[in-house]
């Protein structure tokens, strides 16, 4: 990948270590604008998509402020539901696609199963961003929780990570294939039925990636840089919302991530959640050094403005 | 209707010939914002408010799109349950749209039942461009349609149209109303009980269009210059989405349009469908060339530009 | 309060009569750019983010229509339902403004409990702008209604104002709070079960409010400016829509305005109601110099701009 003009972003199994260095440098450069609070007008004469087949709140909003912040306009759904593309047999992806092109310069797409975004840019011919497809990828969170690592440690080689919960969630995929781009090492923790799809094992194998599985978060903990979590539990949907309390708890000690726990870590152990959380992630590491959970908002918005900006061949 | 400026755009049976050429001329200056993928500054101090009572992607979308072309911004809401202007005995349209009027400069407006976006102009003070309503008009569509015929046939006059499948359907009425205007000849084809509405049927009547209705649409099809078609058959929402499959296949012969059908078409005859389609427009038509069902989405995009930009005074 | 930026708007009971004068100015000075309907360049580099955890017609789009007036952007939710926000087991404030205020550079917030805004602001660095708390308080539509009154009567002080229905909502609050800053009597007129809350009977008596309550509406009605009104019944739910018919009439006339009312009023007595009504207030007075509830969302608008305008510093 030389340039990432008019490019699709799909999988992080496309990304070599220059391309990540290459969307660092022009998250560096457009900081500043996030930073300061300020929005710049390099996109002003584009306008972004954003089909959410599912609701979200951090990523849709992320990738709305992210074109903001560039100048750019905004429009779209935000759940299948709202739009008549939900509907009827959930029409196809090439007639919806095939639409909205015309509507914006580039689209973010979340959508409930694997493969769509990819089928999406098969019929669009502007630049489709994956925001997340069901069991697949989250390639921008990815990219963004790298960058954080980045800017924090300054390197990412030479790092320990753990992965920590449910391995079957997509951004435990996208990050998987990203670090086998970087002398990084991986402990992966979680659930029995919760591991790590086939199709990841094996891209992580081919390529020699330092891993282990442990059982137990103690085990790895010691000399961890960073910690990437997703729940383990889910609601209780059949519960009336207050009745739900007893729920929380039910994470089994293995792949919870509390107070106690950060005190064997390192002290500038980062911790990453996705959010929102369960029990999994105790609200008193809130107050500790280890949270990172809520500057990742403010990279994604950095780490999206510059993939825009690269796509849409603003920065070339 | 000398003037845009400060018009409603409800029916067309308010346009005459020179009304839909002087929008056209201003497809026609706009339409490179659109194909060069470049928001304009022609609107960048008014606002558009999108009142959707019913949910849409298309239309929605496309307006949306279109203000922003023209460096205007969006407010508004896609879903009459989202807002409190669904809620109670259904808020009067006089109560909602006195307060609509003062949130921006014009109001793209769809709703479930005919007549509503006349009842809103009446108690606005900014345009209303009806974007659909109940079983009424979608006058902004076949402006757009109409548009699309004549950039790809260099004239209106001489054509033969074959309208096909529910006649009730909104759009089915304004390109009626839309075609006494021209040197059109229309073929309707439609299921017994999905026939025009009396109403339609007068006012094609008195003004002589030259139509027939035939039973099949093969016996229209040798000569027809375009197609124009509405789905016959609904999802069965009783069933499960995946039980569904046994819907497919419904519609009877007499109203579809398949790769077989069109070989008997002249070479240039373009299909439209407003979409989302169920099986009466076979997907192996979208390899050919008539299918022009995708480009609605862009020419959609233009002549709403077009719209606002002249009822907002931008072109005078 | 000596200077608005960077302040949060949560409540009218940290409103001084300087700092209602001071909003009022401002309005004064940004009126022209809402009533031109031309979007000016103030705010052009600042994002709005609208968080609204109940749907809202009115409250969302005059704050969206405030800021694009202002020429800032705007990005968002409009219901807990859309987002990740009001899932789970209601995401913590914490977490989700944690994240939001990395999204824009203010955020106007609706929530269906009492204190939100206020335990928001804990968690955000940029201002929040409450619009609407549980049955907590609503400011912003006060601050706009006394500046709609201001405008039309040139004064505030020397006037009685009748707060007339259900006086447990958020508006009743926040005006209750507002006028004890200024020379205004007030009669409260309520169903028995609908009377002040304990917290705002003991705030206007501290500050020595006149006022009294009054068992029918014709007891205050001679010599009144302004009647503030909120529906005493709500719609019965339980009912098909269109068995709904029976519920209107049901408000009883002490807490009812209907134009034969209004003859006993001043000419220039103002009725305000924040919309959507049940038959509190009869369609008949519409047709009155009294009905003032229309351009309550143009002040809306005004109002908004100024706190933004205020509180991002771009009036200092």
């Amino acid at each position: 990948m030389r340039s990432f003009l008019g490019k699709d972003i799909i999988s992080l199994k496309e990304f070599g270590r220059e391309d990540f260095y290459r969307v660092f440098e022009v998250c560096d450069r457009l900081a500043p604008f996030a930073y300061e609070r300020r929005n710049s007008d390099l996109l002003k004469h584009k306008t972004l998509v954003t089909a959410f087949y599912q609701p979200s709140t951090r990523t849709r909003l992320s990738s709305e402020a992210a074109m903001i912040r560039l100048g750019g306009a905004v429009t779209g759904f935000s759940d299948a539901k709202m739009t008549r593309a939900g509907d009827f047999y959930q029409e196809s992806i090439r007639d919806t696609f095939g639409m909205l092109e015309f509507y914006g310069d580039a689209i973010v797409m979340r959508h409930f199963e694997q493969g769509a975004p990819a089928e999406a840019a098969r019929w669009s011919s502007v630049p489709i961003l994956n925001a997340g497809d069901g069991w697949g990828e989250h390639p921008m969170q990815g990219i963004s929780d790298l960058y954080t690592v980045l800017k924090h440690k300054g390197t990412l080689d030479g790092l320990h990570f753990i992965l920590d919960g449910d391995l079957r969630m997509r951004t435990m995929h996208s990050m998987s294939y990203a670090v086998t781009e970087f002398d990084i090492t991986v402990s992966y923790v979680h659930p029995p039925d919760m591991g790590l799809p086939d199709e990841v094992k094996q891209y992580i194998d081919e390529r020699n990636l330092n891993y282990r599985f442990v059982e137990h978060i103690e085990e790895a903990i010691a000399d961890a840089d960073m910690i990437y979590m997703e729940p383990v539990v889910q609601p209780d949907y059949t519960k009336a919302r207050d009745e739900r309390s007893g729920d929380v708890g039910r994470t089994p000690d293995n792949y919870k991530v509390t107070r106690e726990l950060m005190r064997k870590a390192k002290s500038d152990c980062m911790v990453f959640h996705s959010l929102p959380r369960m029990d999994e992630l105790e609200t008193a590491v809130d107050k500790t050094r280890h949270a990172w959970y809520w500057s990742e908002a403010y990279y994604a918005v950095v780490t999206k403005m510059a993939l825009m900006a690269l796509v849409l061949g603003a920065m070339e």
